[in-house]
């Protein structure tokens, strides 16, 4: 059978193994897994009785205006309910932004290294991409790139804190440089790990309500996988302009996300003693390996978000990743990135100290 | 801001409204929902429970090999698990299909009325769609207007049974159908409802083993939403050979279906007990949908899912579907299909009782 040429360019997608399945090859007790940045605390506990208390509901659709949720955004952020769409992931946003402005005669621009997914939906439509030279995110060689490859370029998509590297820009750097954008390119700011961001430093948060008040095309991506711990739910949103969300809505299958997902990010959200404990600890932890990559001379840069990113020198770090797998520790190899280095989500106490002591043996 | 300009086409998306939202607007204690075919008698047992025992999970991005639930459907139809896709419903694997075989210089094929999606999906595409004049399935009408337009028509929809209208044809003739179609076009049947169709009659059984065995064209939709009773999961899947398995695969987005939704549906395939009742509930009660039919001189076709569809002459169905509303319950207008009809989901013995008796009031 034919199918459309354009899959032909795709490459499967292939997921990491499970933590069960993972234990039982390597005869494991425990696995700890520091991959997938997801909350070392767990579920909330609000979000989990919202399961627990709808689980009975799971044969109903779900409400489709999500009007409950939408509302909780609006109004944790001070916008309107129509400024705002919610995704399975923010993942299925960074897809209705491809779908709606792109397509294989234009193109997106990023910085050198950032989340796999922007490429990932673009070669989907074989759309063509400029990455800078540089790997973390510098204005002025984006702005090279924009002004040289205007006609082309319609999306513009900036990780603020920048997945799978760490750094992140200042709002006010940002605001600049989208004063000198078209008003007819999209620029989308991933804000998936923004809430940790503005917790070290206020300087890197930024307000999707300015955002969109003062650029008319730019969205503002959000997600509950990462600070809200629910990753397995699958919800993230958007938020910009009537216009911009109107235009998605037009992409998105009707029902995207579970009615128990809704549930459970409404809880979520309000669940303010889990989200501060998990920032604190987040940030304590990480100056554990920060201080144990200098102990170890391993570089590193400074991390915005829930994760750290060694880089290694004479080490290679797929060979690193594979022998902490061995001891049941799970972390990210970033050799798919074109670095080599891993990325590492900060766990609990018990978590990182277990990092610690296993990757010192094999150092 | 300019958007891609096939969005141009697309209307937006439209849901029905919440049962809290209806109660509210016209002040009623009581609403009941017999408009999105879900499962009367809820979330079952075992999905429940799976819900409720695996809620503490909800932050652990999902197994995105789904291999538990792969499994458990390779089992139950006796297939590989390469001949398996899990989708966000059903629907999802309806959009695979539509983006791996179709764009604007193609077309489908589908009977005069069926099941929505299939044409939102294509016209996000801006794909030619066929439909014959007969509303419901004719095989004889297919085939023309197949061998008409043949260099043009890559994929077929099958709804069987159908929906909205619930007939259905019998498997054999399917079969007959499927070997005059070229190698090339996919043919989707699309079984959502096709276990209530093989528990009235075994002849409309469509078994996915012999089908895709058969024909290396053709793919099986299947559900969790309507039997299965989890309609606000969202998880749904396709059969097919490996090779058109694989081109959606290149399609699919990673993480698609929520954690808790693969541990509810494998659990649900489990429970014998709730599926029984399920089904002889359905058609003891549809029985009686019939009956008050002829009494009331209202048309209707047979049929084989857990919906009925009346039709009326003089009647207005949008008149009809507005005062059942206003006295709390919810039924299908099916006036956006063309159709002076409602379609009516079977209830439980309670339920059903209360629309006869609102129904003969307004009626």
């Amino acid at each position: 059978m034919r199918f459309n040429p354009f899959l032909d360019a795709i490459k499967t997608y292939e997921s990491g193994k499970d933590i069960d399945l993972i234990a039982k090859e390597y005869g494991l007790k425990e696995v700890i897994k520091l991959a997938s940045n997801e909350n070392p605390y767990g579920t909330s506990k609000k979000a989990k009785e919202a399961i627990i208390n709808n689980a009975h509901l799971a044969h109903l659709y779900p409400d489709d205006t999500m009007s409950e949720l939408k509302q909780a955004l609006a109004q944790k952020y001070d916008v309107l309910n129509e400024n705002i769409i919610i995704g399975s992931g923010s993942d299925q946003i960074i897809e209705y932004i491809v779908h709606a402005k792109l397509d294989h005669s234009k193109a997106y621009l990023q910085c050198g290294v950032s989340f796999a997914m922007y490429e990932i939906y673009a070669k989907q439509l074989g759309v063509k991409i400029y990455k800078t030279q540089s790997k973390t995110h510098d204005l002025e060689q984006l702005y090279d790139l924009y002004q040289k490859h205007k006609s082309e370029i319609k999306v513009i998509f900036l990780c603020l804190p920048n997945n799978p590297l760490g750094e992140c820009l200042d709002a006010s750097a940002v605001f600049e440089f989208l004063e000198k954008i078209d008003e007819d390119c999209l620029v989308a700011i991933d804000g998936a790990y923004n809430e940790f961001a503005s917790f070290k430093d206020s300087k890197k948060h930024i307000n999707p309500k300015k955002l969109i008040n003062k650029f008319s095309n730019c969205v503002y991506l959000g997600t509950f996988s990462k600070l809200y711990g629910l990753g397995g739910m699958r919800v993230g949103y958007g938020i910009a302009s009537k216009e911009i969300i109107n235009a998605f809505y037009k992409i998105r299958a009707p029902f995207n996300v579970t009615n128990l997902s809704l549930k459970a990010a409404v809880a979520a959200l309000d669940d303010e003693e889990f989200i501060q404990k998990t920032l604190e600890n987040n940030f304590t932890q990480m100056k554990l390996y920060e201080d144990f990559a200098k102990k170890y001379e391993i570089n590193f840069i400074q991390s915005y978000t829930n994760f750290i990113t060694y880089f290694f020198n004479e080490k290679n770090s797929t060979d690193l990743s594979e022998k902490m797998l061995k001891k049941g520790i799970i972390i990210r190899n970033l050799q798919s990135y074109g670095l080599n280095a891993v990325r590492i989500s900060i766990g609990t106490a018990y978590e990182n100290s277990k990092f610690f002591k296993e990757f010192s043996e094999i150092f």
